[in-house]
């Protein structure tokens, strides 16, 4: 099956119009006529080439909503016509202890990702800004009713990659739990912990978006470029969740952990970053990592975002419009996630 | 009263007799006639002025075990002919947060520690390597009966620097247990997660010790300085506790733990180390810090000890001795920690 799409040609090259082939529906497979697609951080470094050579023409997104309009012989929990999600990953070897445990994103054979990546049958994944996709039923998530589907699609990344460390760390009522950064991850981390109930503050290097962060349900709303946040909020914190790739102080966050506290850091900069052990030593602190999430936990967090009314703030574009938005998320210039309309792909 | 010591009269210098004076014995008050002190690393770095300027002369000994000798009038919990301990602590504020979570050495305005501390009556604390010491009660634990007082000394510092975070990471049945080093905290470390009844396994630098180790209660023994033991052991463990205070490299390590695993450091590097995010991210893992544990669980510490017949190998030795014995600690040379024997200061 050929259908349209939008590919980057090599690295840090623009996205352009191609046509590429999509495998027949195989007896577990579902096709997914795609409606949206999420502009997702990653996408950018990944065509930039920043995390390394690709397979290109790289078509990305990882941020996947649309219908079923075919599904093989064997898959039965999905129906032709359900409003379906894709995430990150399309498959994983289902048998070692982590997909067991349903981590499937840390698959000791490696999760196959959603694009640029070589699938079980030796092609290369490609991506959601496409028309269509055919994906393996047990990677296809549910898009609960309720949930607008436009809005739906940054959960496939963004809303599980914080959804999946505030639960792991217990966010909920009682807990101090502080968001870094606002931006497409750090606007899901608040909604989410505030839907848990967690007290949320938000760590953002100014005030110029504190209006939208209170909005968003944070509590409360600090500067980092102000020295003066360090001192006042030292121990707060149960949880704080940085949202930011680039490289912090650590020490300067740590500080504002609590005994027990945990700094769970869901982006990666590409340098290592120092840390002064006394700062953990101090308080039985822990600095973690966390990538994505489970499937099973991403049916969780859809299903959760759902019944709590929750969804990415989103600023849907045309395909056309995909490499100035992406000169936009660069800019931080976008609240707070691009989401590609497919419809303007056929 | 006037009682005999050892002091280091200023940083670097080595260790001379002295007489200090111990304050009267208060109504919440111990008079500890000190029977044995351990030495302890930290006893070096502070004397060396490794971690600052001190107020010397300074009275080293944290890992204090003795009689008492005399009771204020309010204390019920101790009697004279008891057999107690000192570890780290000598006061906090009993009020914070962390105190009332019997979290002392985490007090909020600072605990008091054992040496080269400012008291709660404005004098400076001195420590075991002494004949005497007047202790508040409340930081005076219970010695049990069955664990030989020598051996039992160094229990209150290597002991519960040890203990605390193999509990508050679940160290346990069917549970992968790495200690990093085996020295005076690491063989406490050894013998601990396996009386809690975990699988563990020793990383040291070399198999020099292999014999000791696997006697100490370890089921592998592995040399860090064979890089094929990286790749074997990769992903293997859910704890590692790391009782090495010299710069390592933290991501290979961190690459032997499994999805959720945590590195805990006990030790703290005089300098910052270098961590690579994606280390952390891509197991889920965390890196964590813990310092020495509160009075009840230090207490508690003690009772497992004694139930399960445990505590330290020790190399006892007359107090004249502990500049040598300072040097042999620095050269690894000691299996596995010098307790003085505090009657040859009488």
């Amino acid at each position: 099956m050929r259908v349209n799409a939008y590919a980057a040609p090599a690295a840090g090259e623009p996205l352009a119009r191609v046509t590429i082939d999509r495998r027949e529906v195989g007896p577990n497979d579902v096709l997914i006529q795609i409606e949206y697609a999420g502009i997702c951080h990653s996408d950018i470094h990944t065509v930039n080439g920043d995390w390394g050579p690709q397979p290109f023409p790289v078509v990305p997104g990882h941020e996947i909503v649309g219908l079923v309009t075919d599904v093989g012989s064997d898959v039965n929990r999905h129906h032709v016509g359900d409003r379906v999600g894709v995430g990150c990953m399309v498959n994983s070897c289902g048998e070692c202890v982590n997909c067991r445990a349903g981590d499937e994103q840390y698959c000791v054979k490696g999760n196959i990702g959603t694009y640029a990546a070589t699938d079980v049958d030796g092609t290369t994944t490609q991506g959601g800004y496409s028309t269509h996709v055919v994906v393996d039923a047990d990677f296809v998530l549910r898009i609960p009713e309720g949930i607008d589907p436009v809005a739906a699609a940054p959960l496939l990344c963004a809303g599980i990659t914080t959804y999946a460390p505030l639960r792991r760390w217990n966010a909920g009522p009682g807990r101090q739990v502080a968001v870094v950064g606002l931006g497409g991850l750090g606007h899901m981390a608040v909604k989410i912990a505030h839907a848990l109930g967690a007290e949320v503050t938000v760590l953002s290097q100014s005030l110029k978006k504190q209006e939208d962060g209170l909005r968003l349900g944070a509590d409360h709303y600090y500067a980092t470029e102000d020295p003066a946040t360090f001192e006042q909020l030292a121990s707060r914190f149960d949880l704080i969740l940085n949202t930011v790739s680039a490289r912090i102080d650590l020490d300067a966050y740590l500080g504002l952990l609590g005994v027990d506290g945990t700094l769970v850091n869901v982006g990666a900069p590409p340098e290592p970053l120092s840390v002064n052990v006394f700062s953990l030593i101090g308080g039985r602190r822990s600095f973690a990592g966390s990538m994505i999430g489970g499937i099973a936990l991403t049916q969780e967090m859809l299903d959760f975002c759902a019944e709590h009314g929750i969804a990415a703030d989103v600023e849907v574009i045309a395909a056309e419009k995909v490499n100035e938005a992406y000169e936009r998320v660069l800019a931080s210039d976008v609240r707070y996630r691009f989401v590609i309309d497919t419809a303007t792909l056929t």
